[in-house]
């Protein structure tokens, strides 16, 4: 499909991170020349006054998230990501990919998942009237596989780990002659996340925030922040770019160890299912990000992310276990004096409790 | 409580439904002199072209919600009402009666809901530093019961019908002494939905619609918008009301009894959870706003609720059976003629998919 005309019509290469060759629209998730993971770039200059509205033909009510203040932690200003569509921060990403996708026609695709993105896409795929096949772990919580059901998404269960899905989705994809819209690897998921900075800053009345502290597992939405505060810093809306903080659960931390120049340990149990990723395929470039931003990565006990999860609750916010490992991160960063007592600090509350299920099961 | 200063100060009184008493600021739901329902005035004129954000110190997210156009039966805006930090349209309600509890140094409330109001209700006292009692059905889906403790509400599970837990609340509340704050009773709770007109207004430019079809239980949402858009009307923001068209379920519609002079039968069961209510105590309020805005009350049934649930889901959004009964309202007033095939139709989306549990399950 390389070279198809992408609608809507705004002129964009992909360039691969490792070898920098760049190529023409495509939903090939590799780099043809080196096999290397790749990004969009655009051949006017962005125009990030402007929202992305008009970048998506599919659309189902993502973004304009609130910006509510809360008093945890020291205070942050709490983005509510999962006020989305399918409950978290991944419409964004499936809405712009799965429009790349409708620009090259495609009626039916494969994905692997083990929840969020799965049912983003599958939303997103339906909206565009897309059969979509998601690939999940057989151990994946009921509600998220009848998410992807409810509207029309067709499940294939996996046994085994994670990266069982992925392998399973892969092979399906190519028995079947179907594009493999992996929301891990293709450029357009992690280029929706972008206008995420982009209201943030209108949110604060013109400014970055200081310091984005935020849960990390593959990366996207710290990819798509770090791009969208570039273009605004390149365009001079801000002055300087927001440090960001990736925060990890102790049980799985590849991108601390990375940081610290360290091997992974091999990974344990979490109830922040949402960053359960051993090994994100992006985790050079998540290295470089913190690097250029000044940013840290952290890791954050069970504990800690459960007991932030009630604080979050008695606020009135029910969320997910991933979204409250980046309040018990900010706490951290607080106690240790990385974050001032007087930074203003944004925290993207990524997905809601209502996907954990009933009865208070993780 | 009586006479107690209301945080925002703006002016008000409440003005009871049957003997036109009006009275001053108070959380006792009934008129002191016959027992009637009331609703609020204010004694300056409504600013509609104003946001109600100043009248909500306790708020959460809630409203903005978007406006999208879906193609089924024959084409309508869709108002993403679950797109609200609970899940359901209750939160506007919620907001302005907790934030009218915060002005009376409330610290310690009890409700009674079948779901997503008690859901509300405990996630707004909890933003207030307030304790909600929730008294629900020992029957409630397991999920909507996780959903108030995940705020730190206290849940008393009640034994029988949905009456007996409105009867236990209000039991509870005489002995503890603790305000009771009706969802279903409050002029606040039916004040904080105006603001749905006002933003429709607002996302079709200027224009009401020319028709609202909405599924209708207690009816707190047909009564919150026919006040905006009286009010919109009276400021000369709009031309005309829009027709309001109450959908219900064949196994419970006293309101649609009501409006065609007979007696309600004996309630059956519905998926529809959120409009399963036998006993409205507005029913005559709800008939009055039909009559005096051109609109109907229809019944749908359960097959038609279901099969425009799935038709939703294929167009990527997953809502609960409830909202997917006004739907059904639409395709029926289609098809008979009441909406014409180029009229202007908006139906809120009232709750999310989310909260009907994991596998599918009513």
């Amino acid at each position: 499909m390389e070279g198809a005309v992408v609608y809507p019509a705004v002129a964009h290469r992909l360039v691969c991170r490792d070898c920098g060759r760049a190529a023409a629209p495509t939903l090939e998730p590799g780099c043809g020349e080196c096999g290397g993971l790749r990004h969009v770039t655009y051949e006017e200059p962005p125009r990030p006054y402007q929202p992305l509205i008009p970048w998506f033909p599919i659309a189902l009510g993502q973004g304009g998230t609130s910006l509510r203040r809360l008093p945890l932690a020291g205070g942050f200003g709490a983005k509510l990501e999962f006020l989305s569509p399918t409950g978290s921060f991944k419409d964004r990403g499936a809405a712009m990919l799965v429009s790349a996708a409708k620009a090259f026609e495609v009626r039916e695709f494969v994905e692997d998942s083990s929840g969020n993105a799965g049912a983003a896409l599958a939303a997103y795929g339906a909206a565009a009237g897309m059969r979509a096949h998601i690939f999940l772990p057989s151990s994946a919580p009921p509600m998220k596989r009848a998410q992807i059901e409810a509207v029309g998404g067709i499940v294939h269960p996996v046994e085994g780990p994670r990266e069982a899905s992925g392998a399973a989705a892969r092979r399906f994809a190519d028995e079947q002659g179907l594009p493999y819209l992996s929301h891990n690897l293709s450029p357009y998921f992690v280029e929706g996340m972008k206008d995420a900075a982009w209201e943030m800053m209108w949110q604060l009345l013109g400014a970055a925030p200081d310091h984005i502290v935020l849960p990390v597992g593959n990366g996207s939405l710290l990819l798509g922040l770090q791009r969208g505060f570039e273009e605004l810093l390149e365009v001079e809306k801000i002055e300087r770019l927001p440090r960001l903080h990736a925060a990890q659960a102790e049980a799985i931390a590849p991108l601390v160890a990375a940081v610290n120049g360290e091997a992974a340990r091999p990974p344990g149990r979490t109830a922040a299912d949402g960053i359960a990723v051993a090994e994100p395929p992006r985790l050079a470039e998540l290295v470089e990000v913190l690097r250029a931003c000044e940013g840290t990565a952290l890791s954050v006990s069970e504990e800690a992310i459960l007991e932030w999860q009630r604080e979050l609750g008695r606020c009135g916010l029910w969320v997910e276990p991933t979204s409250a490992a980046a309040v018990a991160g900010l706490a951290a960063l607080r106690e240790d004096g990385t974050i001032a007592d007087d930074a203003e600090v944004v925290i993207p509350l990524t997905g809601t409790g209502l996907k954990q299920g009933g009865g208070g099961a993780v």
